[in-house]
């Protein structure tokens, strides 16, 4: 399917239709970029006003365009689009290029041309890039279809962008800087070729060694997981995400029925995909590029060789705050350390060299830590003085680097003088930042990205035997009420094997008492009534009622009060519960996300649930190792673990909750949330049960 | 005292002692940089050897330079100094800097040779900057002492530093970028002039609009605070503290008593000194840079101005994460906008006038909402495109902006193709930023410095009635225990009016019982002994004993279990106490830090506070506004003010125990730790009542 997307950058022959004459025109740029950069397949403008541009032969139509023609690049006015594609498509173009906007980003109008756009290249089964973006690079054929200015140095990182603008602003912001990139591809609207078409495009690319992409959002979440998930086994995918704050917002909201905002889908969806999540456009580069000429750590012990203390400590923090941690320098090391060093310099690490460093101890150092078996990598550090050469330390780290397996990040820390020397150590695919608070980052992106390589890959959701055509009429039963309370959804969650406290429905307070002796004193009666929602706060809940007598008044009290109350609400009765023993109060839960479907959260129950916010999500499908995962993010997952001496908690039957619950809602598409709060956990081999629960349809 | 620190910026006569005529060493570069930038005073070069450098009359020693001179500059081997600085001192100089290393920081001998220099020093009253510094600049003087490359542009920053690196780097990274500084001060081990010297000076200096510096240590952590507190009153102080992370994992130990490392403690002391905290070294400049040249934000509504939407959303993120939001534009705005913006324009907030925006636009727009009552601030943002010319963008943009009062940043999101652009912006004192994530945390700061404006200074810390006489025999009886136990402390701690829970120390099951008669049941056991530290851990706690049988099988079977558990330890007894009403548990303790002194903490109790370390800090003295604000810094806290319906507790009484343990504090300073844990925290206007407590000794 998405081999056919080579023609986006390597076609036999490209057609710019709408290319113009006026250099001021971004089609005349375009142009000029196509064959500024060694391209070397046929370039053909076509404009029927035109004979001739730039020195090429301008042609009426595209079909009038000679063999070999691959790809078409459309720069024209969006309802002049469509005729266009239907053309590409006769004259047997493989890939159209729509940079032209006025589509689905303007409204209705728009969004009618995009479709018929897209319903003609499908006819065709042509690809198509855009429309509303401002092109593609391919840094090794050379074919430029952009309008920016300038090119990225060649190189692995293979970056998508669903903004143009970033597009243009990176281009701006490496030039020159010798980081290397392979493609460069502004996906605009994505009408067909989407950011998980061009992942998939990426991986199969040989040039192309880490996929960096700037995403604001993806509408295919499951197939993006499926893909992602197979791809970072692979190469790594870095994504920056903008769109954070409104999500982030919802994520906040203090009722715990909407906790699980979309960005919590977004970073569940991330985090067991393996994506490595940049929070900054310099970290989406920063850590790009070190994982493009960089090998992995293997462990998280680095040494620091630097000419100067305080940036060391800088680093130092940065890198504890990424779960990097300052290795042991051996006896050893620290000798060979000391015969050539200064008297005065620091053979612990960090190995602080003092000002007068010279390239020759830079590279000396460095290679003493890279060979210490209690180092996993280093970072160099060099503060520029008038004792130092930049560039001939440039030079011999990163010739030292290049010897070594291990990885290596250096720290220049000035901007006029080191300009020379971070392209010398670029060159030598020796990553160098400004700051040294950027190494931490990096690292820590790098490491985890090791991580993710060494746990095997989460395998399938195992099944689970409920009675589908019981369950179908249990939820057909209940379809027509919105709010579905624990009365009425237990049934369905029984069948899907969720274990909930044993209950049963009373409508007199006889039959309270009644169900109250079978259950075992004492119980707990909680009002069942589809207008009632929040049945603490509404004073529908008794707990630890003893004797019949107890029930019964309770009884009659909770439907006199409710009553009066509520004089609107339908009162249908009371479930009867016994009260449970003890356990940990957790929550269990599904919230239907857009983009990606069943959202899974788990977190601390109770009071704390809206004090702490402590949550995770993951999306399902999902595995027990992947609900694990998610289980152990949270403090709750620490409490089920066991502090201060308490035992572990049965974290197994959260799982099995977590995992049938998912199954429940991939069953039933129709269930928008789903929860069971608290579910009470006990000791190891104890189990689980839901005291209550509640769900919403769509 | 410190008025004596101009002699180091603007001496009438300067002398160098140690210059070299040889160009490779240091010292010719400090000289050639005392001409090189403006300097109108008079220079010495002094060293026996020679007869003039750089065209310069060589003086053989201090003694024979002429008048005036005020500033001794001294480069000579360690040793050799102290006899230097007496000569300087018998001249009748003002100031001496020592740029000379191999002082406190290479070992004993050091420190003797720079505790010599120091006493010099003092007996002649001069002031010491250094030793082991890089020098100072001032850039309205024109003196330079460092031997740093090139100066940064003249401004208002003023910058101080205990790394010469650091301030070698700024150079590096700000020159030539219009970010203008007014002094840059590198200061070495600090043997005389401190940071909170340097402060106090730069408050008083005209020319300085910012206060930055980069932190190490700060010595005397309750002068800083006092300094510090007043300063943040007239200009900003903005620091990046190095060393975080040690102290870090100090603050996730697992065990509350050492909750309070020292990390914590100059977080605190920043805090509630109105001090603000860069995390990196380009946000302090970032910060710094905006502070000096643009008016603060009134509220926290920005608008932002963009010719593309994804680094509109990025920064949108970065300002919610900040604590800034997006501003509804006013219909009358939005209506002004849409009649010069083109058509596919977005007038709402943030406003995208898309690629081809031009200067005018973005002028035009830019004082649209800046006009706007409903805007506080402004963000304009402009990605490069072949379209744009950013000079002229920023031209109109900078003055656009000089009309207004509300604070205005910039956004270039480039590099090759916008630093004439910056020096425009930041020549019009517009602060221009490359990345759209540095905004938010810019006017973050910025804002978070105003709100610490228009709240009053914290008063002093009220005096408290407690009998110090009575309190000092009760410390000398206990003085000898180094880890004291609830029934030792607790005389004490009621003596400064401390709210504990009754007990009684029982020797027997029989005067227990007796006890227990007399506080009502149902009563608690706490074992009493100095060797038994955890007491719940041990079994030393019974609870909720109701009937004297109990009590007295408590006892029994207590004394009988430890003393078989623990055969060496002392069991002194038991602590009788009636069961507490139901609280809200909370920990109100204080840590002796080394820096600042007593360091109270306060956060929530219980299991829970292992699980989410959810506590806040302050230094001692304190008064109840500070301590209201430690205290809703903490989760602990919102539980306090009532979530869920649940009535608001207690809050006075948790002030009032905090303030009272620290005066017991900073009257007895043999008290390395004490903590009330838990406090149990009633209903509002019923108090709190400790149920536990204890202290550490020196």
């Amino acid at each position: 399917m998405t081999d056919k997307l080579i023609n986006f950058f390597k076609p036999r022959g490209v057609a710019l239709i709408g290319a113009s004459s006026n250099p001021g025109k971004l089609s005349y740029g375009i142009l000029k970029n196509m064959i500024s950069y060694g391209y070397q397949g046929s370039v053909y403008p076509v404009n029927p006003g035109n004979q001739e541009i730039l020195g090429l032969k301008c042609y009426p139509s595209i079909s009038e365009v000679p063999d070999p023609v691959d790809l078409a690049v459309v720069i024209l006015p969006a309802p002049a689009v469509p005729e266009v594609v239907e053309a590409c498509g006769q004259r047997g173009l493989q890939a159209v290029n729509i940079i032209s906007g006025g589509f689905r980003e303007v409204g209705a109008e728009g969004y009618e041309l995009e479709k018929r756009c897209l319903e003609i290249a499908s006819r065709y089964q042509m690809r198509l890039i855009g429309p509303n973006c401002v092109g593609t690079m391919d840094l090794y054929s050379g074919l430029n279809t952009t309008f920016i200015r300038g090119v990225p140095d060649t190189g692995s990182i293979g970056f998508i962008s669903q903004s143009g603008a970033v597009c243009g602003a990176v281009v701006d912001l490496v030039a020159g800087k010798g980081i290397g990139f392979s493609y460069f591809v502004s996906m605009g609207n994505e009408a067909d070729v989407t950011e998980t078409d061009l992942i998939e495009f990426l991986n199969k690319d040989e040039n192309t060694r880490v996929i960096a992409a700037y995403v604001e959002a993806i509408s295919d979440g499951p197939r993006f997981i499926r893909v992602a998930s197979q791809v970072t086994r692979h190469k790594p995918i870095v994504i920056l995400k903008a769109g954070h704050s409104d999500a982030g917002a919802r994520a906040v909201s203090s009722h715990t029925g909407s906790l699980a905002g979309s960005i919590a889908a977004y970073d569940a969806a991330f985090r067991q995909s393996g994506v490595i999540v940049a929070n900054t456009v310099a970290e989406l580069f920063d850590i790009s590029f070190a994982l493009s000429v960089q090998p992995l750590p293997v462990g998280n012990r680095v040494a620091i060789v630097t000419n100067s203390g305080g940036p060391a400590a800088l680093a130092s923090d940065s890198l504890a705050a990424n779960g990097l941690q300052l290795g042991d320098l051996s006896l050893d090391t620290k000798a060979k350390l000391r015969e050539f060093l200064v008297p005065s310099a620091q053979v612990n690490n960090p190995v602080d060299m003092l000002g007068g460093a010279t390239p020759e101890e830079y590279a000396r150092a460095l290679e003493c830590v890279l060979k210490d078996p209690g180092i996993d990598t280093a970072l160099v550090i060099q503060v520029p003085t008038s004792l130092v050469n930049p560039v001939e330390s440039a030079t011999k780290i990163g010739e030292t680097a290049a010897k070594s397996e291990k990885p290596v990040i250096v720290c220049l820390m000035g901007d006029a003088s080191i300009q020379e020397a971070r392209n010398t150590l670029h060159r030598l695919k020796v990553p160098m930042y400004v700051y040294p608070e950027q190494a931490g980052r990096v690292y820590g992106a790098m490491l985890n990205y090791k991580r993710w390589l060494d746990t095997s890959p989460a395998g399938e959701m195992p099944g689970f035997s409920a009675d589908r055509q019981m369950a179908q009429r249990q939820f057909d039963s209940v379809k027509a009420i919105k709010n579905i309370g624990e009365a009425h959804i237990r049934p369905l969650l029984q069948t899907y094997g969720i274990p909930l406290i044993p209950a049963e429905l009373a409508r007199s307070a006889e039959e309270s008492v009644r169900h109250a002796e079978k259950l075992g004193y004492p119980v707990a009666l909680k009002i069942v009534s589809p207008d009632i929602l929040h049945k603490s706060d509404a004073g529908g809940i008794r707990l630890n009622l003893s004797t019949p007598q107890l029930v019964e008044q309770a009884y009659q009290e909770m439907m006199e009060k409710l009553a009066a109350a509520f004089p609107d609400a339908r009162l249908e009765g009371v479930l009867v519960e016994p009260m449970a023993a003890k356990g940990h109060e957790v929550i269990v839960g599904m919230k239907r996300d857009p983009q990606f479907g069943p959202l899974m959260m788990f977190g601390l129950g109770g009071v704390y649930v809206e004090l702490f916010t402590d949550v995770a999500f993951r999306v399902a499908p999902l595995n027990a190792q992947t609900a694990l995962e998610m289980i152990f993010e949270t403090k709750a997952g620490k409490l089920l673990k066991g502090v201060r001496g308490q035992k572990p908690a049965d974290v197994e039957a959260v799982v099995d909750c977590i995992l049938r619950l998912a199954q429940l809602a991939l069953d039933f598409p129709e269930i928008a949330e789903v929860e069971v709060n608290p579910l009470l956990v006990f000791e190891q081999g104890k189990g689980a049960t839901g005291l209550d629960a509640r769900a919403i349809l769509l």
